[in-house]
């Protein structure tokens, strides 16, 4: 049994990350490919890498025939999602990678986001879309809300030990090496390659970042208590991957053995032996997620890593990890790709 | 159907590309992995991006039981695969991916290797492993000698020009761009991260490089004559990948004309439209080769570009295509998956 | 003695590398510093690796007191130089960065650059800007044209050779392989980041690149007939450098002999030993060319490798060599900056 | 007033960049360089970025005629000075770059490096080489100990903060993205071009890293009371640099103002402006350290990041800025290069 996708902003990098992952999945074909400025170009021309496939041209959101799409991959800026989804046939299931149906609550996305929340009435239908916390939910949903790259790798590393009353909640401090694709493919000063190469960059510093929302909606909900972490990512000079340090106040044992517990059964999050720290450059261009944890010498202090490609299992394979729940299929299939390198 | 291999020199990067690739391959399980200095350590330890993967321990080639093993990969150092191979069982198919075999002719081998061949016996039964010009007889093979990762960029390139009796035989010049995964994982100074990545440099500059022996063995059995062509591979700060320069006379839209009817219903080897030239980047992690013409101001003068990823097409894809064969699989069973890009 | 100097254009790379040159120059500083867009900014926040300097803030050009700058270095995009340069004080000597004045021939200007020269009777005042060749020339001009930075590298390895009727005038290929920064700092998709950072890619190849006009004015001029180059730029993940693979027909060690010769008085240019080609890592930061000759296999042909830092050697370095000599100083004063390795 | 200085050590990294800023220093020249197992080679060879110099070729330590030098450059693997510093002549001076000296308690030096001290009587006579705090010291020093590089890259951000008494000592966090040349140029599998290029990592996490020893005596030794930080340094793909992140509880503006205050009248120390965090591309190749600091939206935690080129201010840059105050010249002679952006 196929089913029919669509991919709403094929031009984009979670557009082009959705396609390689769908071209070996066994079981989903590509109906249609939107992209709004590079309409009517072939997707060879937009992504050489796809040239080998044999893909449908780029269109306009209004030029797709829904008929046939069973489910559409919605990979557009910020935004243009809330419209959208209220205009399609409720035949269509969506998984929104962006970041419009991540926040339930219409004020925080008004206070992160600086805007009203334009489909506030879809709010209450959309599953946050973090699989391995939400798979129950997702399977049975209409409409799942990808969640930032950020917030899946750091959320890998602390829901564990936030369910468990592990961690010291007023002391939480992550600080992310992040890869440069994260800020997709529009034109910035800052990521020329000359900008960028010999560089790192933190951004967003001091409690800024919009991923934040997401941190606070969920460590707040799972605590039962107000839970504001600290967060800073930092731009390294690698195109995928991030990679996440948080410094949690506990017992490093207990962590490890929290962590290794919770995915044990888990096909895509790994728990490395406790002492090590994963790499970032071991899960690139896969759906894997690595976590180690390693004890300070401060006792009662510990450093959780946590890693995953923010393309893939940050988002366009989280996407269809989602995706294959959504429409029946078994939650791994097309994402078992072995992580390249070097 | 499942056929079991042997991967020997499991701790170098082609080692580990097999892995790669056997991981989602519908029809090949790893029976054995073999690293000599590595015997006895788990291959998560020596490669953690295969972390996910239930894989057997490492161990030294004459610890595997060869009674259940179909196909053995050999990705040895330069001189270890002739002694070994005399000493397999008859029944074990082999794909060397080193040089021991590419060579048909012992004076050959011993001028480019600067010793006597070891098992010249055997030399008449390997067949040179570029799987688009020599199909039929790799089908039937016990034998199979992988290519050079130079070679296979530019015989791509070039043989169904000297074929076609397209081009200047006596002006042909290859200046190649290479990803730093091609020197292996050995300890040499000029590997070092520091070393390379901010560099450009040329080697085995002049007529110096081994992979000129099969260029020559190959383009003179094609041409009927002696064909001798100038090569020069340049190490850029990449990864994988080689990307080759071929400057050659004769006419741009005769030669691109061969090539796009050559390659028309290769399922690895993409001709670009006339006028265009592949990148690199394109092919990155992928068993595709692109291949672009481009003419020159000065009539009757083209630029020739083929790329492909070392570790994959050039090398350990390669193989495990020439495996499918072997074994009576699809030859693309297990190799389409798409280029990572960015 | 010092002498003041303006930078039109200070908010690119070219013009970053003016102030970081001139930072230790013993006999230079800086009046002012233009940027049309940025105009208002401090040349902190446009280039904060300078934000240990007491600058100017950025003006727009007609905002400059004239009155106390005796030289003016323009690093403006393609074509904004020719009406700048017709209105300032004959007092203010010029040196430009850009193309506009490379070209003596107005039908070479518009062959090339696709419109008629603004200003052709400035065209015979100036004075072409490689120093090495156009030293008296440049001593006693009021307007030098600084080369292209391709051109500067391709030149340093073959002027010696034409000159010496060393190298068959209709098989000279050049392959070159080049830094980001030459691009600049304008936003183009394909300059960013995650595009380039695993990627090698041609460009303007077959004989569309604009150095091409250069080539040809000054090889047709020197070997007094018709020259005409077949040259390829390849970018690489670099910030900075040209590494150009040049392939002549020749004598290798004549080659190696004529340029050793011609540049062993020369402060900036190095000839390595016979045999030995440079590498582009080892000038980056400077105002060094090195360059190589290795000969072939095939008797009678040779590789010249050359190379040097674009935003250095390349156009600023070489800008700041003219001026030296424009405003009476030793030609190597504020040049002798060692390369930055690793 | 010229004096002749030895480095010892001359094939490392650190021993090039020595020579690299001895290259534009007024007042220094090189009368030996050393080099164990690469004696008898020319410096060009070693380092061709160098060869426009002339250079003493490399020698073995004890062929070196100690007469004619003023002072020594110590770049050797750790443990070498210390008997090696017993053996030269009073006379000359010695800048050791290595971690032989940095701790006065012969203790703390078991503890951290494994075995007992070799030269225990000239602990005490070594000065800790963080100049902007031990300046008066190094001025009449004989023996001056270079700090680890992480060790100054935090101490530039801390020490006014623990000396204000402004933040809460328990709770100190510093992550920090380490260059790899750091590494130094010996050969490891984990330092290779490959490994490194498309991956961070952590490593010595948890409290093992040998700076602690420094962190430890100079934190203590201010607050006095005993002071342990958490420490990490992560390898990112760059060649050069430090970015610390250190998390602070304290009031952020009043941090900011006293680092504003310890370093208006420093030349290497730049503060920048309070709410914004420097990029470590913007000091590669320089002497410069710069500093920011940014609220969190938690009050009373602030993000303090200092960045500095490891081989420049954090080792070479810094010893030439000991040997100039040693020696009797100006703090910044030789030191004022701008940093090479991009």
């Amino acid at each position: 049994m196929t089913k029919t996708v669509a991919i709403l902003g094929a031009s984009g990098y979670t557009g082009a990350e959705l396609v390689r992952i769908i071209a070996t999945h066994p079981s989903l074909r590509i109906g249609a490919l939107s992209a709004d400025r590079k309409a009517g170009m072939k997707m060879a021309d937009v992504f050489p890498h796809l040239r080998h496939l044999d893909l449908p041209t780029l269109v306009t959101i209004d030029q797709i025939d829904w008929s046939g799409i069973d489910l559409a991959f919605a990979a557009l800026p910020h935004g243009l999602s809330q419209a959208l989804v209220k205009d399609l046939p409720r035949s269509v299931k969506i998984v929104d990678l962006g970041a419009d149906f991540r926040l339930r609550d219409p004020a925080d996305y008004e206070k992160w986001y600086g805007k009203p929340h334009d489909a506030p009435e879809l709010q209450p239908e959309a599953v946050y879309g973090l699989t391995e916390f939400y798979r129950d939910e997702i399977k049975g949903a209409r409409l799942v809300a990808g969640t930032g790259c950020n917030a899946a790798t750091v959320q890998f590393a602390l829901r564990p030990l936030i369910e468990g009353a592990l961690i010291d909640l007023d002391d939480i401090i992550c600080d992310l090496k992040n890869g440069i694709s994260g800020a997709g493919r529009s034109l910035k000063e800052n990521m020329l390659f000359a900008e960028r190469s010999t560089d790192v960059a933190g951004y967003s510093q001091g409690g800024k970042h919009r991923h934040l929302g997401e941190f606070d909606q969920e460590f707040t909900m799972i605590a039962g208590q107000k839970v504001e972490i600290q967060f800073t990512p930092n731009l390294v000079p690698i195109n995928r991957g991030i990679h996440a340090s948080c410094y949690v106040k506990g017992d490093p044992q207990a962590i490890h053995a929290a962590l290794a517990a919770r995915y044990a059964d888990e096909p895509f999050v790994v728990v490395l032996p406790f002492g090590q720290a994963p790499q970032m450059g071991h899960v690139a261009g896969s759906n894997f997620c690595h976590i180690g944890v390693v004890g300070d010498r401060k006792p009662g202090r510990a450093l959780v890593v946590s890693t995953l490609d923010n393309l893939c299992k940050g988002s366009s394979g989280q996407a269809v990890q989602n995706a294959n729940l959504m429409l029946g299929f078994d939650e791994t299939s097309g994402l078992m790709l072995a992580p390249v390198f070097p």
